[in-house]
C-alpha cells in the first residue's frame, strides 16, 4: 500500500536508491514456463544505463544484472522472479553540499516533509535510477508478450521544441536521441548540447506504439486501459501529461468526427479495440541543472548555489525504454487479468 | 482486482448499470466520528444529474441516494458506507434497435469482444450513469476534507475550441456550462446548443484545484499524487488526457525556467508541495450524436444508422462535479496513508 | 483495506449492520456467461435464515435477496453483481437497555476501542447477521464451481459435547442440527434445548468438506489454500480455532505415519492435493445468552444485567451454510488465480 | 496476488529457493524514522538459522543478512527496506536422486500440478529456507512494537506428545526445544533425539502470547485480528491447525462459562481485547524422514526410495521464531492500519 508495487497478477515491487548498495525488483506472477532470456534483460537494461552518449549523465554504471530467485535452467519456475542491480559509482561527496537544501524541480522537499527526513545523496529513492529496475521487470513482460505478437516501440517525437514530421519506429535505435526521425533527431541533438553547454535543459514529448493488442483487454471501470498506462507514466517523475489518440486535440474535434476511425489512440471507453494503442506524454526538462539556482534551505531560507553530480541535459533517450518497460508490464498484467474474464 | 475498487484505505466500490435496478458505492474506511451530511451528498448528485439544463441529456433521474449502511445517528461508524441510487426514468426501448450494432466512440465492441456478451442498454456499466455512484463517494470525501481546510473546484476553461480569460471558480454553478469565466461561458454554451442542433457534439476542456493541500502528500514510487489523479481521471470515458501545471507547454521549456515556482502544478516527484495541485483533462465529445453515423454489426459489417436515446451534447458541465469527485477520493485517500508514514 | 474485501479476482465487498436498512454484497469478478439462478440463491439464503426451528433465533426475517446489478436475462455480464438483503424485523428496542454496557463475549466493547462510538443495537456490524451476504456470495461460488464438479458440505460434527459416529453429509439437511448422524442429532438437539431452557448456550465442531478440487490449487507462499480458507473461517465471530486433515492429533504422529495418504486433508504445503480438502472448525457457544451476567460499562464499571434481544442457543445449525459459503468463495477464487500460473 | 505479498501497510513481499542464489524480503511501509538495529536483525536470523543444535538439520548456513534498500545512517527512510540473505551451504546433489518422484508430505507434486515442471531441489520455494526471510522482515516489525510496548513470545509446549506443565516463556531461549518448561524441554529433546536414531520425525504445538496490545486493533469483518493470524500461521507449511484461547477447548463450554475473562485468547469478535493475545499451533512432523518411504513418480507410478538431506527431526525449534515473526509483522500492520480507524 505504501505504494513500490504496481500490477495486480504481473506484480512489480521495486526496491533501492540512487546512491545506496543498489536498486532491484521483485516479479511476482510471472507465469510458469516462460523462457527468461537473461541477454535480453540485460540489453534493455543497457539501453537505459547511463553514459551511452554525449546527450547523457556520464556516471559510470554497468547495470549489471543479477536473477536472485524464480528461474530455473531458464525458465521461469512461477515463483517470484527477483533481479538485483548494484550500483557502482555513485559519488555521494557531489551532495553533500546539498545536504541543506532542496533542490528545485525534485522530490526532495516532498520527501521531507513526508517522512521528516533527508536521504540527500542524489535524490535517494526519488532518483531515476529507481527506473532500472523496471526496465528489468519490463524486459521479462516483453518476453511474455513477445510469443503473443505484441510489441511496444517509443521514440522522442519532439525535443527542445523540436518536432518529428515523421515516425519510422524501426530507426530509434540509431540516433542517440531515440527519434524515429532522422533529421529531426540531428536539430534535436544540437539543442540538447547547446542547453547542456549553457548549464541548462530542455524536455520533450514521446510517442508509444502498442501493437498487435487483441481487442477487450482492460478492466471497467477503475482499471481501464489506459487510466493504468496513465498511472504508469505519471510515475515517473519527469512526465507531467499524458494523452492517447488525438488526446487534447479530440477537445476540439465534434463528436461526428471523432468518432471515425483512428482518433482514439486504440481504446474505447477503457477498453482495447484491436489497434495499436497510441499514447504521448510530455516530459520535463531536467531539473538538476548546473547554473546557480534559488534553492529553498531545511529551515526555510532562501539561497542560491549550483548542484553539482553528473545530470542528463535531456532525459528523453533514457526515459524511451522506461516507457516501453511501464507499458509491456501494464499490457502483461491486463493480458493475464483478461484470463479470468469469462467462464 | 477487476476493477471496479479505487483507493486503498479511502476505498470505494461502484455497482450498477445505466438501465438495470440501480447504480451505488460501497465506501470502505470512512474514518469513524465523520458528520455524515446526507443534504450535502444530495446536493452534490444535483450538480451532476441529467435534465439540469438544455445543454444536458433529457432523462430525467431524481437521484435519490439512499444510505444503506455505515450510518448511525448521522456519524459515520467506521464500517462500510453504502449508497444506493435507483435508476427510474431508463428507456430501455430506444436501445433496441442498436442491439446488432456496436455504437462508434463508444465501450461496446470492446466489452463485447472482452466478455462475450452484449448488454445493449445504454452502454450498460460503461454507461456515465455510473459516475453517480462516484459522485455520491466524493461527497463523502469532500466531507471528511472540509475539516482540514482542503477544497477541490473544477469548471470547464475550454469547450467547442471557445477558451477562457479568467479563472473564477466561484461563479462556476452560476452558469450551466459550468465555466469559471461568465462570457466565455455564453459562447461555449451558443456552440453547444449549435452542435446540438447539428445532431453532434462538442468536447473541451476541464480544470481542476485543488487547494489548502498540506505538503507530502503522495506515495512513491507507483503511487504518485499526480499517477492516481491520473488514473482517477482516464478512468472517465470521456477523459482522453491530463496534464500537470504547464503540462505539455513544460515539455518545451528549459530546466531552468521550469524549475522557477508554478511551473509544477503542485507536485514535484510525485508528492505534493504545499501548493495548490491544478490539473486540466481533455474530454472528448459525447460519442452518442443523434445523425447518421457508420457503425460495425455484432458480425463485422458496416451499417449506417442512427442512435436514438437522450444524450449530452456536451458532456463537460456533468463531467465537472464527477471530476471533483474523484479528485476529492484521491486526496482522502492519500490523507489517510500518510498517517502511517512516520513512527 | 479497512477489511471488508475479501478474496484477489472473485472478489467479495459486504456492507451492512444487524438494525440498519439491510445487508448486502457485491461480487467483482463473477466470470461473464455464468448463468445466475436466482433460486438457489435464495434457497441458500433460506438455509441460514432465522426462525427455521426450535433450535434459532426466533428473530423473523425473510431474507428475501435483490439483485442490483451485474445479470442481464439470467446471465453474469462480467460487472459488478450487487445484492441487497434488507432488514424487516429488526427490534432496535431490544438493545437501548444495554447501551451503557459491553456484552461478555462480544465484540462490543473492542468496536467502541477502535472506533471511540457505539452502535448498540444488536452489535451492528458484527453480527452474524453480516454472514447473510456471505451467503448470497457462497451461492453464485457454487454456481460456478458446480460446472467443474467441485462441491462443498459441512455439516455439525460435534455439539454440546455430543460427537458423530459416522459422517453422511446428504442427511445434513434433513435434521434441525445439520448433523451427518442422525442419532447424534437427536442428542445435540436435546443439548441444545436443554441450554436454551437454562437461558444458556452451547457450542460445537462444525466439518467442511471440498470435494472435486483438482491438484495445484492455492498460491505460495502466503495465500496458500489451507492459510485462505482458515482466514476465512476465523473471519466469523463465533470461530476460535480450525484443523486440516489430522490437525492437532498430526502434532502427535511421527512423520513416517503421517506422510501415508489421508493424513494431510486434502492439502500440502498450501496446494490441493486433489484428494478432497476437509477441515474442521470450533465454533463457541453463543456469547448472547439471556441469564444475567457480569457486564463492564462503558466508563469501565462492573454490573449485572441481562441481554434482551432473540438469540441462537447454538449457532451450529445455522453457521453451516456460512461455512460452505466461505468455502465456495475461496475455492472459486483459487480456481480463477490458477488461470494465470502457467503461460 | 500470486501470494507472495503478505499485509497492507507493513507489507513484506519474499523471494527466493533454498538452493538458488539466496532469499530475501522487501518490506513496503516501514515507517520513517524507526531506527533499524542490523544486529538484533541478525540476532533473529541466528535463532532460525540451521546447525544450532544435535535437533536441527546439520545443513551449515550463516544467514548473513545484508541490507540492500531503506535504511540510511540507521534510520527507516520510509522507503522500501529490502535485505537479502544468500545460501551458502547448499548441496543440491543431494536432491538429484529425487528428482523423478515426489516426496511425500511436502508440496512437490502440487507444485508440479500447479506449474508443470519441477524444481527438484531442496523443496525450492516451498522450502522453509523461505521462513528467513520472514523472520528478518518479523525482526523489523518487532522494533517497531517494541517503543509501544508490545512483545511476542513463542515456544514449544508440547513435542512428541510431551507436554508441558508450566510456561515460563523467560527461559525458552536456554533449551534447544524452545521450550517454556525446563523438565519437560529435557523429555522433548529425548524423544527428537529417538526419532531421529530411527531416521523418523516428531511434530508438536507451539504456543505464542502477543503482549501490551492495546484494545482494538483488528479489522472487522475479513481481516480480523485472528483470522489473519491464522493465515499468517497456515502460510507455514508445517502448520495443520490454529486455535485462540480456549480455542477447541470452548466448543465444549457453555455459553455462560466461556464468557467469563481469559476464555477469549485476547481477541472478540475480531478485534483485540487488550488483554494478551494467546493462540496454538499444530506442528505437523517433518515430512523429510531419512527411512525408505513410498513415493510417487512424476509419470504417476509408486516407488519406494529414501531422501538424502540434513533434515530437522523436529522442526518445533526453529519455527519458533518464524511464529515470532509473522505474528509481530500481522501486529505492526494492524497498528498502522488503525491510524486511519477515525477521524
Amino acid at each position: 500500500m505504501s505504494g513500490n508495487t504496481f500490477g495486480e497478477i504481473f506484480r512489480i515491487t521495486t526496491f533501492g536508491e540512487s546512491h545506496g548498495p543498489g536498486v532491484g525488483v521483485v516479479i511476482d506472477g510471472v507465469p510458469a514456463g516462460l523462457a527468461i532470456d537473461g541477454k535480453f534483460i540485460q540489453s534493455e537494461l543497457d539501453r537505459r544505463r547511463p553514459g551511452q552518449s554525449a546527450l547523457t549523465t556520464r556516471r559510470q554504471e554497468s547495470d549489471q544484472m543479477e536473477i536472485l530467485s524464480g528461474v530455473f535452467d531458464g525458465i521461469a519456475t512461477g515463483t517470484p522472479l527477483a533481479m538485483l542491480i548494484r550500483n557502482m559509482d555513485q559519488h555521494s561527496a557531489d551532495y553533500s553540499g546539498i545536504a541543506g537544501v532542496f533542490r528545485p524541480g525534485h522530490a526532495d522537499r516532498g520527501f521531507f516533509k513526508k517522512y521528516g527526513l533527508r536521504d540527500y545523496r542524489g535524490g535517494g529513492r526519488s532518483s531515476g535510477r529507481e527506473t532500472a529496475a523496471r526496465v528489468a521487470a519490463g524486459a521479462v513482460a516483453k518476453l511474455f508478450l513477445k510469443d503473443m505478437g505484441i510489441t511496444v516501440a517509443a521514440g522522442t517525437v519532439e525535443a527542445a521544441g523540436i518536432q518529428v514530421e515523421r515516425r519510422d519506429f524501426s530507426i530509434v535505435e540509431t540516433n542517440p536521441m531515440r527519434c524515429p526521425d532522422e533529421a529531426a533527431a540531428k536539430l534535436m541533438e544540437q539543442a540538447v548540447l547547446a542547453a547542456a553547454h549553457d548549464g541548462d535543459s530542455v524536455g520533450g514529448i514521446a510517442e508509444c506504439v502498442i501493437s498487435g493488442l487483441p481487442a477487450g483487454l482492460g478492466e471497467p471501470v477503475f482499471d481501464k486501459m489506459d487510466a493504468i498506462l496513465a498511472q504508469a507514466m505519471l510515475s515517473l517523475g519527469a512526465v507531467k501529461g499524458i494523452e492517447f489518440g488525438d488526446g487534447f486535440a479530440a477537445a476540439r474535434l465534434r463528436g461526428s468526427v471523432n468518432n471515425l476511425p483512428g482518433h482514439a489512440g486504440g481504446v474505447q471507453g477503457g477498453i482495447s479495440t484491436g489497434e495499436p494503442v497510441i499514447f504521448r506524454v510530455a516530459v520535463k526538462p531536467t531539473p538538476s541543472v548546473s547554473m546557480r539556482q534559488q534553492m529553498e534551505t531545511l529551515d526555510g531560507e532562501t539561497v542560491e548555489c549550483a548542484i553539482k553530480g553528473r545530470h542528463d541535459p535531456c532525459i528523453l533517450p533514457r526515459i524511451i525504454p522506461v516507457i516501453e518497460a511501464m507499458s509491456a508490464i501494464v499490457v502483461a498484467d491486463f493480458v493475464l487479468r483478461n484470463r479470468a474474464a469469462r467462464i
